[in-house]
């Protein structure tokens, strides 16, 4: 069955996959407590260490989405009448709200305006006036292509001693992160974007600091599958490389999380966000060229992982996007429900690489031919080519 | 990286796979909108539906592990306050009573003593006495290879106006499961068991009934990623060839679902059925031969899809299982804390075919007479291919 043919997946997420990944994940399914299989997942723990640059931080590798993963950084740390505050720059910020409604928290939203990043101002003033015991924010809302300065909110939530929660799904393994030196207290992501693997892992690493809010706990977590106390003694015996049992791990995904986190560490952390932050101001310097609008209103808060132009006025969105397919590249529709029609989405992370980026621009461009948009063949292209060549960059 | 070689995987799961499956699996990820993913994730739903036999129920497929599926069933339908009753037959059955009570159950266990099935008549009685709101059960206890009668307890529920939950996790697709026929409210598994498909789906199909029940909650959910109100439209929405989105999908191992339900479809359920009691009654018949005991204390509840062997007196366990592993398969050790020393595990369901099962019960021959067991190579295999070949067997 022909699941795809070779059109270029550029949504963000899921993303292109790297051959040794799918290779892994497609491989015979061993024992999950066959030494290969142990080892692997020892080392794919080992790794997340690295990849978050948090040395004491505690890795967790559960089966699910990241939907899934921001419900195990909610569920383990709220208890009822916890004070919690929610930084949202879009969808995935808002939904942080209704999800640490469930475990019962008081919760208080800090909204930004669409396109707009997150006011440090703003949250040190509110954390100011009340006794919170966490926060969330999301580093790159998949709604919007807004990135937040992560390191204030992990700075804000030391000085408050307030819990600091990332929502690193669009981000982690991609824009720079530093959980530890910038004292986040749970970065999560999953396994779909910037890490590289299929979706179905829920990723997180947890700060002694949030541990032991857990530990200090009054109340059992009223979410079996999400338990901390359940999963803490998997992750420290497949670590210490002895098999353990809560439920089945997602065997062939983390045989193939192991391959990618490899890679990652491989390609060097400080060189992915370079080459991140390159693909990120080319695409925005082809947006522009093309004469689109952008949904962040600054490129200096534009993630790196995704871009979000806007639709020309008069053209049909979803004429645009298959005009685009059929010239090779999938994008994604808008997302944000005060905007949706209005504007689409680039997927370039993981494994997009210069030349995927100029065939995404080159659909881009033909797209718009296509559908009659005022739109010079190549003004695109060359935007790009001129960051991603461009010495002066590299200098920065 | 070779994470296996060619030894025979013949745990409880996970089991060996087709190699369509896997290939679907390891395939390039299209997007989740992708016009072939929203065809293969619709009639993945439609096919649970026949797998089941549960023509007016709602699939679910979420990616997770098993135990996720049975924290789902327990998270919709249990509010504060409810009564609920377990019946345990081990490991898996006594965890729906903390499972039950994060949700604020009222919890009853009726725990049988290891190796015995569910006695109804006791169920029946207790069921007569008190209010319960639902009841749990587990098909196929993996701990113990009891089987327990699944129409009884569908049957039960209906009568006294119980909602009843079948962990079905090791049965699903082997054992005979008619949910709707039964009046089963939940049947709920996992891929990596007899559906055929590496670990990280979690897969209910869930009664009118019980969705009524979830409808009158009368609080929310305090579990935001297994809440039904999040899935019920991606379920529709995709059953209806519509792409829809709460948590990203696992695309891949959607994919290979489909793959593997349209196999056991094309198979058909009651040779599948057929083939999974030979497997099993030639599994016993052979441990039998080479006079080995076994948990389940009677034949007529052993489960058909693994078998739990006790070692000979006099020979370490963890000796014979690795001799059994350089012979060429690979069986599981004991799980059930009262009896973890004293007996092992074959699995032999999903993929399995006669042959594996000869290869499997020559390699514990063999193991058997590498430990020193007194053992004449052959019994075993012998007494299992007389199962297999048996035209009475086949005429019941």
């Amino acid at each position: 069955m022909a699941m795809k043919d070779r059109t270029l997946l550029m949504i963000p997420g899921p993303i292109e996959f790297e051959p040794a990944v799918l290779q892994a994940l497609g491989a015979p399914t061993p024992s999950h407590v066959a030494p290969e299989f142990i080892e692997a997942f020892g080392r794919a723990i080992e790794s997340m260490r690295k990849v978050w640059d948090a040395p004491t931080g505690q890795p967790f590798v559960i089966a699910g989405s990241g939907t899934l993963a921001m419900d195990i950084a909610g569920a383990n740390l709220v208890e009822p009448g916890d004070r919690a505050l929610v930084l949202s720059t879009g969808v995935f910020g808002d939904r942080f709200e209704d999800l640490l409604l469930r475990y019962g928290a008081a919760v208080d939203v800090l909204r930004f305006p669409v396109g707009q990043t997150v006011d440090f101002d703003r949250v040190a003033h509110k954390l100011s006036g009340g006794k919170y015991k966490l926060m969330t924010a999301t580093h790159v809302d998949t709604s919007t292509g807004v990135r937040i300065d992560a390191k204030q909110l992990g700075e804000l939530g030391q000085q408050h001693r307030v819990l600091s929660i990332l929502d690193g799904v669009c981000s982690v393994a991609a824009e720079e992160i530093h959980q530890e030196e910038w004292g986040l207290d749970v970065v999560l992501t999953a396994s779909q974007k910037a890490i590289g693997v299929p979706p179905g892992l829920a990723l997180l690493v947890v700060s002694c600091r949030a541990l032991g809010a857990f530990e200090a706990r009054k109340h059992p977590v009223t979410n079996y599958y999400a338990d901390w106390e359940k999963w803490l003694p998997i992750m420290k015996s497949y670590e210490d490389r002895e098999p353990s049992y809560f439920g089945t791990p997602a065997v062939n995904l983390v045989a193939a999380l192991d391959v990618s986190l490899g890679q990652i560490l491989d390609e060097g952390l400080q060189a992915r966000f370079t080459r991140h932050r390159k693909l990120g101001q080319a695409c925005r310097a082809a947006i522009e060229a093309l004469q689109l609008g952008q949904i962040p209103t600054n490129s200096l808060h534009a993630a790196n992982t995704l871009s979000a132009p806007t639709y020309p006025a008069e053209i049909s969105g979803s004429f645009l996007l298959r005009e685009i397919r059929n010239a090779g590249a999938v994008f994604a529709g808008g997302l944000h429900p005060e905007i949706k029609e209005k504007y689409f989405r680039i997927g370039h992370m993981g494994a997009a690489r210069a030349g995927d980026l100029l065939a995404a621009v080159g659909a881009l461009e033909a797209g718009l031919i296509a559908c009659g948009a005022r739109c010079q063949a190549g003004t695109g292209i060359a935007a790009a080519q001129q960051v991603m060549i461009s010495q002066a960059y590299l200098a920065n």
